[in-house]
């Protein structure tokens, strides 16, 4: 077999030439006697690559000096905790917003920390919604409003930037990079690394720097941000073989031509798999129009009974992981930025031929 | 240039054999259409590997039933904190033992969340020994001893292991498979991939099942030994590149003959650089006899001015990462599984041609 349609919710699909300069340096890097991944983290190779990685990242998003950017370790699931640790300061809680199963995570971890208050919820939908502004029950005495820009099992992305006064906080796990965002707009922002940035292993974290020094005197020192900060993500030995891939990453987006060349591709991406659906009685997408993601798209076939026969002919046909969450059921096609327009017309002429033959 | 010899102290050598692999694998992993950092962590792929590392690790260190075996992330640095959060349960503190720099920063860090009672200190010999257990203080009600086998700035090691009531708490970053060990004289062991395990980014911990679910309320999900322990390992993704990297190194130690045979060659490796240090006159090694480390050898060259031409030369000669720690300054040899004997034959011609030229 050769390489195939990836549409895998994460880890996820990397770029194949990025994959390929990992494949000619792994036994050694630029002429040096030795692979990257077997140098000091100290060495000015792998500081030159971090710090090449921070400067593109930083262009590619339009992150200011008033901004840290953090290579961390861990995943979202350990920033459930350090959002907490490093931002409640003297406040007794925070607001959450749920509109998924990883709003629900960030909240449960939320209240081992402190109180946490969810200004509105889209469960009763089933998560298929995103709860206007309007309707949420802010908590005046917030630390700061946390939010799940984009949840990968229900498929809803915010294309709206919610309004507060305190720090806006964001878990972009499975939304960054794949649009321009205003970083200005917020306080904090993570993402685990296997979606759009890199391999699992790797986390970012993009903080303003007033944010910075306020963790609680518990909060464990590899979960504080500022001591991270203080030390250019090297307060102990970080995932190298992560950054260099995530560098290697950015390299690939500013060549593609950055994030609103990214966006076009992505919502005609997109845009394609959503007509396709709906043009069809036979799958169907539940989320609401405004909300539907870039980047997950759940859809269901009109009998489950067929589901095994998609997937088993699906994989056969080299369009692989298209199984839906088992909460949802169904298929699930996640088009982050490495899955190019070619693997969407070739997934979405195997759901027509089996329409056809099936439906 | 081809691949050199690499005595960097970690990030440090790994396996060329694995290397390679890793290589042909990177854009397609057995014939699957798709790396294997590029599939969920819930395939049976990624799966299969996760369980087969568990397993031949289990082999190669001879662990039992009784002890669950982790792959997390975040370093012994995040372990540092992990420990108490997991293990004092409801005592007030733990015994700690100073003999390097790692011991320091876990002390420092255990404070954090309880007292610390330093049953020992070889500071006073600038780390240069291991104080005889017949010496230590221990507190009668520490919930658990914790001590660093190994040191790899002082390069001081324990051939011995301690004998206290209390459940034994090791950091092996730097040791771990360099020799057998009996796993059941310890409650819990944990260690940095980056020396003998694999890439930066994974951390190994091996705990006794009875001492899970003692974990402080304000412990962090992440930081939760039972939580890990409950899900196998994938509460959340795991860095699944490193345990992939980490399974093809486990299969080249049982390759080797497993770790007896390691312990052999390690023996061996050490004991001709130690020899060729102590049989000069331009070359010393401060470390008490009966503790030198067999991973990392410090030595100082008599007239510290050669430092930098012998550092020069060295990365010449394809000697790597030859320089001492700033606190120690000189040189510094790490000598983990992946530098073979030949790597330290060449170093010693090349320490002897050297000191006859200059010394």
């Amino acid at each position: 077999m050769s390489r195939c349609y990836n549409f895998c919710a994460g880890p996820a699909a990397l770029p194949e030439p990025v994959l390929e300069i990992a494949r000619d340096d792994m036994l050694e890097w630029h002429g040096r006697g030795l692979s990257l991944m077997e140098m000091s983290h100290r060495s000015p190779e792998v500081v030159g690559v971090t710090e090449h990685a921070e400067q593109t990242l930083r262009e590619l998003l339009g992150i200011s000096a008033d901004y840290a950017v953090l290579f961390l370790q861990g995943g979202a699931s350990t920033q459930f905790a350090a959002v907490p640790l490093n931002l409640l300061g003297d406040k007794a809680g925070a607001d959450y917003v749920n509109t998924g199963q990883w709003s629900k995570k960030a909240i449960a971890e939320g209240k081992r920390f402190g109180s946490v208050n969810v200004v509105a919820s889209s469960e009763g939908s089933n998560f298929s919604t995103i709860p206007a502004q309007d309707s949420w029950q802010l908590d005046a005495n917030a630390a700061y409003l946390h939010y799940t820009p984009n949840e990968t099992i229900g498929g809803v992305e915010y294309f709206w930037t919610p309004q507060v006064e305190v720090p806006l906080v964001a878990d972009m796990s499975s939304t960054i990079l794949s649009r321009p965002i205003n970083v200005a707009d917020f306080g904090a922002i993570y993402a685990g690394a296997q979606k759009n940035i890199g391999p699992a292993g790797l986390t970012l974290v993009i903080v303003r720097r007033d944010l910075l020094g306020r963790a609680s005197p518990h909060c464990p020192a590899m979960l504080d941000w500022k001591v991270a900060a203080d030390n250019d993500s090297m307060y102990n030995t970080p995932p190298t073989f992560g950054i260099y891939l995530a560098d290697l990453v950015f390299d690939w987006l500013k060549a593609q031509g950055g994030l609103a060349a990214m966006e076009a591709t992505n919502r005609r991406k997109a845009q394609k798999l959503y007509s396709a659906i709906d043009d069809s009685a036979f799958y169907a997408n539940p989320v609401e129009l405004a909300s539907r993601s870039l980047m997950n798209v759940p859809f269901t076939l009109a009998d489950p009974a067929l589901d095994k026969l998609f997937l088993q002919e699906s994989e056969a046909a080299g369009l692989l992981n298209l199984k839906g969450h088992r909460s949802v059921g169904g298929m699930r096609a996640s088009l982050y930025n490495a899955v190019g327009e070619d693997a969407v017309d070739a997934l979405i002429a195997f759901m027509r031929d089996f329409e056809q033959r099936k439906g």
